[in-house]
């Protein structure tokens, strides 16, 4: 059972009575039948690459972990509909794969995409790098197959886009980190497969001034715009130390990169002459101080890998403290300079390592220890340097999970943002659900509200 | 009190001991704490332009109609953030109006728009015409304000593309007919103001071939596709004959048209090039026999009303009996050629009035009576004619409410359609969040299941 009992990142262990892994919905139901009826708790699991502790089970649990990986079947592509149908085991990058088969695109794309599964993505609603365009897991997908706490087989499997007949059952599975049910299938949708794809850096002095080129490419691209990502000098840095083969795309060093990527349905020239156009006027207006257009496919994928592996190289630096914030698009530039003067002040050894989707307004704000430090003295000072950044999001209006949900990770921190009005509902929502409490106990939220002073 | 006791069409007239018409979230929270505590039944009511009989109490009823049309305050406009927030009883008109006049695009548009609210779009989930491109009204909000059942007041006015902290309380508000809250302000999503918008209407045989052109105009076109309706020649000819300065917009008559509609940020001649390529190559395949692109903006206007005054023309035919329905794109021809055999096997005399969203699936598929009958027979047979449709859409995999919500209208038909297991989670929401049953009591769903045989 051992690699079921411990998540990706290594930092959460449970125990479990044993892990199942059914291949039918009906198997699914029946177990959820005999758990509802014997009080045992359930830990819903995919791929188990979440990044919250959602996907096992705590320790000293007495209960199942119930993976969905034999659960992996297409069930029906529909070009036409430009749908497709999965059972929740499948392989995002199944899907994504059996999607470009069919001639049409599956846009969800995250670094995981060949360990996770759909059930994953859609019970943390994933982001990745499509959501500017495309959106979230949520905005994804038309309809699901639910087995219920009680073991009932909810049939929501619709593949419409305009229904309204009811409460929206759907968009309450989704995200809700199978504190509420085991998804067991899933109607995806579908977008036209896009011709071109092309990828520029772009160096700008703050990131408000990438905010500038934002609102620009914003205003003159449209749905074309796909990819707008903020990188710091110092991400760069590690993935160039760290990462064999990677090189950088500018020529000189910049305080802040831009990653831009414009999508053509038919014609490549055309989204070359129009990223082109928006870097020109950019460059014009002294937004941008340097740019870079990939000359190729490969070029473009190099520009993204730079990108992608900065998790990775960041992890070559020591023990790393990990935040991934979400703030309204206006905010951001305030956002970061408060932080990131709020860190030197009072955390002045410590590195920042901040990147992330702008376009979405969601920063991973990360911290690395100093150069050389492998990061104990940083990780005992996780707490407070929680909430510096997550006071500063919540002054912002922001989220303090924007992608990777709550899971335990950020249980508690969410219940001490949150109104004791949002947490009343939530936890009214789960009882109705979930009456005894058996879907994955102790993630997402506490049963009962701590007590107050 | 006579106006809020009776809906648009007429239908329903229901009874109240009072209207209340708050001007603030406090007041609204004091007024349900009361009623909350009295057992006072609420019915919340924006522009009362709902079409199933939600938005006015039921005969006999003994409470409160609250209206929120004096709360109507823009809150705040963020252009770089691309929201607007507004009361829930702002005109959806108004809220257009304050986009525009911040450079900026809120494209949820319908018929109703001068009188209908925001609350009231998002408490049905509205549609309307740039559903295809931009979503329901679901889409188009990140943040809610809502008093709840109890009188207390959930700020979730968040103005973020990306927040995965805990159940998504939003999307449950949304769309729930004012039966588990009362909506009072939202953070809505813009966009950039397109630089035109090119209509063009073309002659198809069926609506097989309508469907072939959808798929070409979205492989060409994409997002730049804003707008595909279906409307069949006796739509038309109603229009023409009831509207005046109507003109048909194709020399020859053709047994259906399609309404096509391509958005440009930027350049009118790229729109125009976009759609004479799919129109050029639609003919050439034989998709389409004839094909007229408007020549002006005045010409774009005249095409739409040619589609959006069919509802009114159909009015002054006699009856109607309406199907708001929507199937899978693939099942859509499929669906009205059965639909249309059986109407004209089983009721021979009446006359089906068809059009709709193709490009979303959703199809009013009403029906006249006989030419200079004034349809009293028709509505005889409303419920033997609904369950023909209903069951049809059914079997297809569609929904019998595609954008008008239940109200009291499809409440029962929608329990017909749905299984035990879904009315049970309803229910169990239901409950949760309105335990003694005083929201927009009757609507959308009885409180208890009815006795099965
Ligand atoms: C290298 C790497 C990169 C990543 N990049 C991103 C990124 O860019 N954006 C992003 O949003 N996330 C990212 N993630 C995290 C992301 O949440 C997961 O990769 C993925 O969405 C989870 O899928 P999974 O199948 O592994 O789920 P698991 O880890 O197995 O489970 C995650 C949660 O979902 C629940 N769950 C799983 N399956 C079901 C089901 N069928 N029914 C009900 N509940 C279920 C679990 O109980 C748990 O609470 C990344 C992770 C890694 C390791
Ligand atoms: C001419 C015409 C054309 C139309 N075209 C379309 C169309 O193309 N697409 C489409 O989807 N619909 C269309 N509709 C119907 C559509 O549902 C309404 O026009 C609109 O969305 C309702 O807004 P309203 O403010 O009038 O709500 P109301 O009619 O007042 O209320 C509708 C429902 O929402 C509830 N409600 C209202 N406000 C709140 C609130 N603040 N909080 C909680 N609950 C609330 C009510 O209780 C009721 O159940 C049309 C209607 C007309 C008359």
């Amino acid at each position: 059972m051992a690699p079921f009992l411990v998540d990706w990142r290594k930092l959460w262990r449970g125990d479990a009575l044993g892990v199942v892994q059914p291949t039918t919905t009906a198997e699914v139901a029946a177990l959820l039948r005999w758990a509802h009826e014997t009080a045992t708790p359930v830990t819903p699991q995919g791929g188990n690459t979440g990044l919250s502790g959602g996907s096992v089970p705590g320790p000293g649990d007495a209960g199942l972990v119930l993976s969905l990986a034999r659960m992996n079947r297409i069930r029906a592509v529909d070009p036409v509909n430009n749908t497709i149908t999965v059972d929740a085991g499948c392989l995002l990058a199944k899907v994504q794969g059996e999607a470009e088969a069919a001639g049409r695109f599956f846009p969800l794309s995250l670094a995981a995409e060949g360990s996770c599964t759909i059930g994953g993505n859609l019970a943390t609603n994933a982001g990745g790098t499509g959501v500017l365009r495309y959106g979230n897991a949520r905005d994804l997908c038309l309809g699901l197959e639910v087995v219920t706490a009680r073991g009932e087989i909810w049939d929501g499997l619709r593949g419409l886009r305009k229904d309204n007949t009811g409460y929206d059952l759907r968009d309450l599975f989704i995200g809700s980190e199978g504190t509420l049910g085991v998804i067991t299938g899933a109607v995806l949708k579908l977008h036209p497969a896009p011709a071109a794809r092309v990828a520029a850096f772009a160096a700008v002095a703050t990131p408000h001034q990438a905010l500038g080129l934002l609102q620009l490419a914003q205003n003159r691209l449209g749905p074309a715009l796909t990819g707008f990502e903020l990188i710091s000098s110092l991400c760069l840095q590690l993935v160039l130390r760290h990462v064999p083969g990677a090189r950088p795309a500018l020529e000189a060093e910049a305080p802040w990169c831009v990653l831009i990527e414009v999508t053509d349905l038919l014609d490549e020239a055309r989204a070359l002459d129009a990223l082109e156009d928006v870097l020109g006027r950019a460059l014009e207006d002294g937004l941008v101080s340097d740019a870079a257009i990939a000359a190729s496919i490969a070029q473009t994928k190099a520009f993204w890998a730079l990108r992608e592996n900065v998790s990775e190289a960041q992890g070559a630096e020591g023990k790393t403290v990990k935040h991934d914030v979400s703030v309204p698009i206006s905010s951001i530039g305030g956002f970061l300079d408060g932080a990131l003067a709020a860190l030197a002040r009072l955390h002045p050894d410590v590195r920042p390592v901040v990147f992330g989707h702008l376009g979405d307004g969601n920063i991973h704000f990360n911290v690395s220890p100093a150069a050389g430090d492998a990061g104990e003295s940083l990780l005992a000072r996780q707490g407070p340097i929680n909430r510096i950044v997550h006071d500063l999001v919540a002054a912002h209006g922001g989220s303090i999970s924007a992608e990777h949900g709550l899971g335990v990770l950020r249980r508690d921190e969410a219940e001490h943002y949150k109104t004791p009005i949002e947490m009343g509902l939530m936890r009214a929502i789960k009882r109705a659900l979930d009456p005894i409490g058996i879907m994955n106990p102790g993630k997402l939220l506490r049963l009962e509200p701590p007590a107050r002073p």
